[in-house]
């Protein structure tokens, strides 16, 4: 194995390929041309079908997988909105056929692809329901979840997804991109952003967010084998949420005594970051003394997030990243997060 | 001189002490007892009338500034929510009459206090007016806002306030602590937190929201000169909002031809920060690391958050910084980002 990419955006060209996978009282919504109604936030387009060669999984594997060296990747589609989608049904009715769909024509035909279990959150139990559906299926190695939200994920609201994910021995992935759509909060703490460019440069606050939710009411504590990919985000962010978090921490615990670790004991122990989009240090000795702050050796997993590559090749993002570093971020740290699941074969649907 | 504090919350004992400064129209409802109806956010008591001796400006010299060796402190109130208050004419009469109450009070009769022109920014017209009628008061050096905003500060409805800034040469000071208060926006980008460790900890997201809107609204292109002091809230989540937002302005600022220059360069430019309370790291290499990266030799500023000490002594919680920034960050860069003003005299009220 040489490389695994924990991110690759498989598209979807025709929402009518979709559509059979969806339970029939929902069917005429994910049929139309343009596909379902999503949530939109006005920066760019979210979930579009497009007529892409990066919808083909044939075409992926060649001019991507083959032509760069790339062993295994991780499907997370594009429908970043699910989440904040204002039908909870409509959501899980999308999640579900796009889970099957990507299962019958990415996953199974190919040994090169994993999938995600796409699921909604606001609608916690049918989120559980589509776990438990397919958690045993060895073609799927995370769950996903948009990280565009209504409330922070911390909230006990959603600990049954947690319980559902760990029962099968799945990671949870967040990836952002729907944030200000739908019923998501503004996509900052302090307001609606205008451009894309703003808008953009903000997503790492909804990373924040989370974690900072989940660590104060207590979820890894609750379910100590929980781990969580935060996908497309960076990570020199990373440093700032441990030792603001560790500090208060010892001042300000008495609202949460469950909160028995200092934080960044938790954060470094449960999360990992992707690489894809790296932040553009003016230096390179910056990079190297945040991924010692990050314990990247540990935490940090090579993402593509093919096919979006506005801001760069993936592949010279990392050129900073220490030769001591790189075997453990291009292979081995996601061989440790995901497990055997990764290497088994993909089963045909029975 | 040896130390100047530029964030200290003098506090309000009796608002009735207040009240004959604020206009008679709505002077009862800052009279009543408790003070005005004050937005709230559940977390913590923001700008409550409180039997300290910190509300004394003769302790607080005596108890303080002198026995730690001060020689010039800023004072910043407890007002937190101001800006995020529902009914902007009340937001501005308090404003109004604080200022006057902290002129006479406090730093008027004395040479070692500076005034901030406390301004409620959901009714720009109203914040420049007080802007135009404090400015030129040498008892004055900035103009102080709350971080807790209904929208972020680029937003062109605010830029008649950064105007009034430059025409007086007054740096603007932003403080948090009014976060999901009032008419705020939720306190992170996915959500209202739950508790005061969680919230408290978030804070920070406030003010990369408002940097990246003002950076890329332009605010720094169309006012040079603006200076933004950024209080109490900790300096290791700059680096990733530079470098995340400098390598996506490579590629992305085709919607704001105005961002002319790298993202990183405005903000290192216009941008200061404070040292309470500064984040925790487990080691001090990782404290200078940071401090390199955001060029702390002109940006970083000493404060106390006076009487605020939940997270520790302010003097112990700067061992760490190196000693070649030491007389920099205690003394040299206040003078240089304040200017003359700090240092002449205050006059009498004429």
């Amino acid at each position: 194995m040489q490389v695994i990419d924990v991110d690759l955006h498989h598209q979807i060209s025709e929402w009518s390929a979709v559509a059979p996978y969806v339970a029939s009282g929902l069917r005429w919504r994910v049929a139309r041309p343009g596909g379902p109604p999503l949530a939109r936030h006005g920066f760019k387009k979210v979930g579009a079908a497009v007529a892409d060669p990066a919808a083909d999984p044939t075409w992926v594997k060649e001019h991507y997988l083959d032509a760069r060296g790339v062993d295994l990747a991780i499907l997370t589609g594009s429908l970043r909105s699910l989440g904040v989608q204002p039908n909870p049904d409509l959501a899980a009715a999308i999640a579900r056929g796009l889970n099957d769909w990507t299962l019958d024509n990415w996953v199974r035909p190919f040994n090169c692809y994993k999938g995600s279990i796409l699921v909604a959150q606001q609608d916690p139990q049918q989120a559980v329901a589509e776990i438990d559906r397919l958690g045993a299926d060895p073609g799927m190695v995370q769950v996903l979840m948009g990280s565009a939200s209504e409330a922070p994920l911390g909230r006990r609201a959603y600990h049954p997804i947690y319980a559902a994910c760990v029962r099968y021995n799945l990671p949870l992935a967040l990836h952002i991109g729907g944030e200000g759509a739908g019923i998501s909060s503004p996509a900052t703490a302090v307001g609606h952003p205008t451009t894309y460019f703003e808008w953009y440069g903000s997503l790492p606050q909804s990373y924040m967010g989370h974690i900072m939710s989940m660590v104060t009411e207590g979820v890894f504590e609750r379910f100590p084998t929980l781990k969580v990919v935060l996908c497309d985000g960076g990570v020199f962010w990373l440093p700032h949420i441990m030792w603001r978090f560790d500090k208060n921490w010892k001042a300000q615990r008495s609202e949460t005594p469950w909160v028995k670790l200092p934080p960044s004991r938790y954060i470094l122990d449960h999360f990992y970051l992707t690489t894809y989009p790296l932040e553009a240090a003016p230096e390179a000795k910056h990079l190297h003394h945040v991924l010692e702050m990050i314990e990247a050796e540990r935490t940090l997993l090579f993402s593509s997030g093919y096919p979006n590559w506005e801001l760069g090749d993936p592949f010279d993002m990392i050129r900073d990243v220490p030769d001591a570093l790189r075997r453990r971020v291009m292979v081995d740290n996601a061989l440790a997060v995901y497990g055997d699941r990764l290497l088994a074969p993909n089963r045909p649907r029975s």
